[in-house]
């Protein structure tokens, strides 16, 4: 019996964190916070789970929970949409990417993806019968030449998966890359799938810009959010989708067989949270260009250069000055040597172009930032 | 754009509570218990997640929770199995059994299935490209014709889909059931994938054959079960599937991009219930074996035919001296104008055979049980 994903193994993340507890490194591989959800959040866990909300929630999610992520993107991006018909809570945004791209791939259909790619697109595709075309963003600028989506667009191509702020390069997308994006999907009537899961964490007062602001993409859109970022609590696995009615009615056939529905406690804690305590969202981006600020200050001294991080909880440094070692041996020796675990930007490439670069995440208390910046500055 | 499920609207357990509710009918629909669950396993997820445990467990479950899993597979069936190796933590069952379809099922392949059928195996058959072969099975026995079976293989067969004790016909396979299917999987080279999510709930002190006990059917077996129907948190979504390690590693590939992992805290709360508290499953068979009587003696007197229960939480009813409707229709009559929502076997057909049955979940109060037994008796 032949592998339905031959060429894959062990996710990237896993192998990392793995290697960093192994070593005892500092973990700032993969992406997740060193410091806790909310205590609201925790208590309504508690409560909501001890009141014996214990069985299925509907598959589209408890219905006040919509009604509150309706209320955020009305409050955060000045637009309407209705929870009922548009809203839909996943097991993650793992899930969401995965049920989105189950619901617009049909076999032989082409996705176009950008290249550094979060590492479930591509896969997913594949699952579906699909082919990822990938368009290659370069480090430092790591900006989106459209000549070259234009010219990557066929008869067979679907969709495009964009993703801004951007993991792993830590880049968001400006007005231009939208009007360009307009142009390509109305020209080829192409489905835009759009990975917003860092919307609440992007630096220096920048608007992040949403498909959702823009009737007309989001007409031909599904936006995916991760309540796991925002809240800090990436192992709750809470997020969801946001499409119109009839996109929304496909991506809920299949996300019914595959949870069916996600945990009751947790989205009755998040309601609340939503609800009563706004001004965690609205005081994230500050509070991770913080930590953004902490690493990048610390690592003045390095040898490594510096990539300027827009958005997400990631930074990007380049090692050419200090290292020929291609980028995967690069994480081995740090990890094994130095005790810091980062993530090779090339695991994200389908034709991995050489650059020497590498991801930080920096979700992590003041003193761990400055420990892992210690040892990474006697290179 | 066109769908990828064409055919396909809600389940019919969003259908049917959506109808429960709209006219607060007793529920006995959609399969969830309404006791709550045990003690331990609530204070354990406000325990870990108070304690701060809510970031990323690995993708393929926490250890602990991995060995607590083998252990019970120890306890109750005799066998070892490597945790690490074989056992993988889902987000639900729905999740292990779309996960196992997609990971054997190649575009074109064949999966048999039992009619009727759980409703997410055919759709999860056909997002992989797949063709689901529908075998019936009729009442009152809904016993497997193995003839049917062995005609039904062609070479492009690759699994076998058997569900014991069997939802929604609660039945349980017999040892001639398994030397048949152990005949046929050899001789063709199939997969099997064993929904072993009632296991713990069979009656009449009757054990329950489960595929992992076989170790020639194991060797080509994804064996999958449900924490929600064990411990009586549905909304929960946990669930795992154990394997040998080659279609474990399969397995995990998908599962990865797919959810990633499940809810950190709730892993923790169900590695202390199974270490702590076996006897909540050892008394689950007669806890649920008295449900069923409660309900199957309170329809004495009705003009319902009651089937066999042997297994799960459900109990078939043929209504064919009270109503010439269809199962679908009579439902709909049942739930707004009798006050009792149930399911129509008609929906888990392929091609329906005309059945006048219905199921009832027998997952409830002993009170409602009797309310909902009084209501149908009037008919
Ligand atoms: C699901 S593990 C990956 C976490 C993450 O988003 C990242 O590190 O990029
Ligand atoms: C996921 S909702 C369906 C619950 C269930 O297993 C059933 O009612 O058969």
């Amino acid at each position: 019996h032949s592998s339905k994903l031959p060429n894959l193994g062990t996710s990237i993340f896993t192998y990392m964190t793995g290697l960093a507890n192994q070593y005892q490194a500092i973990n700032l591989s993969q992406g997740f916070p060193e410091f806790d959800a909310p205590k609201l959040l925790k208590q309504g866990l508690a409560k909501y789970c001890d009141l014996g909300f214990n069985q299925y929630a509907p598959s589209p999610g408890l219905a006040p929970l919509q009604a509150q992520i309706a209320c955020l993107i009305g409050r955060q991006y000045g637009i309407d949409v209705n929870p009922n018909d548009t809203v839909t809570v996943t097991s993650g945004a793992t899930e969401a990417l995965f049920v989105t791209i189950q619901a617009i791939t049909h076999p032989g259909d082409e996705i176009i993806i950008f290249d550094p790619a979060y590492d479930s697109y591509k896969p997913a595709i594949e699952l579906a019968g699909g082919r990822a075309v990938h368009i290659p963003m370069l480090a430092p600028d790591y900006a989106i030449d459209w000549q070259l989506v234009a010219a990557a667009i066929t008869d067979k191509t679907r969709g495009i998966i964009i993703n801004t702020p951007h993991n792993p390069s830590a880049k968001t997308l400006k007005q231009a890359d939208f009007d360009e994006l307009k142009a390509l999907v109305i020209e080829h009537d192409l489905l835009i799938i759009s990975d917003e899961v860092y919307e609440h964490i992007i630096f220096g007062n920048t608007p992040h810009i949403s498909i959702l602001t823009d009737a007309e993409l989001f007409s031909r859109a599904f936006v995916i959010s991760s309540f796991g970022k925002t809240f800090h609590c990436t192992g709750w696995k809470m997020g969801y989708c946001v499409a119109p009615k009839m996109l929304t009615q496909e991506f809920r056939k299949i996300h019914q067989y595959v949870t069916f529905s996600s945990f009751t406690p947790a989205q009755l804690a998040l309601t609340d949270m939503l609800a009563q305590e706004p001004e965690h969202i609205t005081a994230l981006a500050a509070f991770y260009q913080h930590k953004r600020d902490v690493l990048v200050n610390a690592l003045q001294n390095s040898r490594f250069t510096i990539l300027p991080s827009e958005g997400t909880y990631f930074l990007l440094l380049d090692y050419s000055e200090i290292s020929g070692l291609d980028d995967m041996s690069f994480c081995e020796y740090l990890v094994k040597e130095i005790g810091v675990a980062a993530i090779p930007l090339s695991v994200f490439y389908q034709t991995a172009p050489g650059d020497k670069v590498i991801r930080l995440c920096f979700a992590k208390e003041d003193k761990t930032l400055l420990q892992a910046a210690e040892k990474l500055s006697a290179l």
